[in-house]
């Protein structure tokens, strides 16, 4: 078990924000720490919801699984980003699995001591306020996708998407940073792994996208937009 | 404009849930009420979030409105749901319209009323994590049948999830308790009048439900329930 994190690793984390120092003490005194090896399950869907999560470093892809084992792919956490947090306070159920894509360090609550944590420190349940918002915002946005764009623009949104949150500037224009797969495009958009490939293969003919085994880089992230946006050929750059 | 509300009004509110009756004359004291008869926008797409909002009677939908002008429907609010809080805590904007879709009568709270209420009485800050908790799940969950799902089985999830939130006991089955259009099915499920029409023809064929113009019963919610399930032929009712 690593040492007991720092109240340092909390500051930049929207949960804490507005948190005094003396609060921020409390809440890392609370905290488990721990290293979890790529392609673990920190949780599975369907196991009571016995902590809330905060990751520090690496990436976590929730995946749920519906009735018939057809995956969706409902985020990737970043660091600095809870997971796994809402369920104490909905059904006390974890709703999808969270598996590791890289190496990951992450702080976890047990549930008691969360809800304890959110009665001492009222702001922590007001910044939980304000992201479960923004996420269900961005899963409404996601729903509109899938009900009314074509393929081509879902995985063009998508990608997007992944650049604002975890793009990160290479020569070749922006890589997103960290391991993706075609599956995974597929599972966030509602298509197929086919159809993923082909688009792929067709932007990459274009120069606008460079992808590999479980990599991605935009060339022309604004041929993406373009794309995304549903412009005209004519303003495509 | 009506008198001002009764705190009985909020008893059996989940956003106000747990607390004591000089909080909830707090809550009501802060309350604006209004009437507002159907097919009235309460609030549009864009504007600022003045307000947080909660239903006493009546139906209001919510829908959001596309860049290119396509339309989905993110859920319709009944007796007893808040509605355009969470903007409050967000971006300040009102992510959709609501419009009523039967008479209703509203309660709203300025924004500034609303954060401090939820300064002065924590547990509304809890509950509302909750509420949104909730239907998180509920639109990760019409995410991954959009994505993954064929549509007359999404339509039947459509179907059930309305009569679960509204259903009514009548003699020729259950009925979806307010003014629901074939259109509104359409958006509901990412789907087009033209196949929702066709579908609920055929259900109507089998003897499974009943619609009128804006009117949906539901004669066999069991055999709805094996479409949605997809379960064999064979075990269909």
């Amino acid at each position: 078990m690593p040492p007991p994190p720092d109240p340092a690793v909390l500051h930049g984390m929207p949960l804490f924000a507005g948190l005094e120092a003396d609060a921020l003490g409390d809440v890392v005194g609370q905290a488990r720490s721990r290293l979890v090896p790529r392609g673990t399950a920190v949780f599975s869907q369907g196991e009571p919801a016995a902590a809330g999560h905060a990751l520090i470093d690496g990436r976590v892809k929730i995946v749920q699984t519906g009735p018939d084992g057809q995956q969706v792919v409902l985020r990737f956490i970043g660091p600095g980003e809870m997971f796994g947090t809402l369920a104490i306070f909905t059904d006390g159920v974890y709703p999808a699995d969270a598996v590791t894509v890289a190496d990951c360090v992450e702080l976890s609550w047990p549930a008691a001591a969360m809800t304890a944590l959110m009665e001492r420190h009222p702001a922590i349940a007001r910044n939980a306020l304000a992201i479960v918002g923004g996420r269900l915002r961005e899963v409404q946005n996601r729903l509109r996708e899938v009900s009314t764009e074509r393929v081509e623009r879902r995985i063009a949104h998508a990608l997007l998407r992944l650049v604002r949150q975890a793009g990160r500037r290479v020569d070749a224009g922006v890589e997103i940073n960290f391991p993706l797969s075609r599956q995974d495009v597929a599972e966030m958009t509602g298509s197929t792994l086919h159809t993923v490939s082909r688009t792929l293969s067709a932007w990459e003919a274009q120069g606008i996208v460079e992808s590999g085994r479980q990599q991605v880089v935009i060339r022309k992230p604004h041929a993406l937009v373009a794309i995304a946006e549903d412009l005209p050929a004519a303003d495509r750059p």
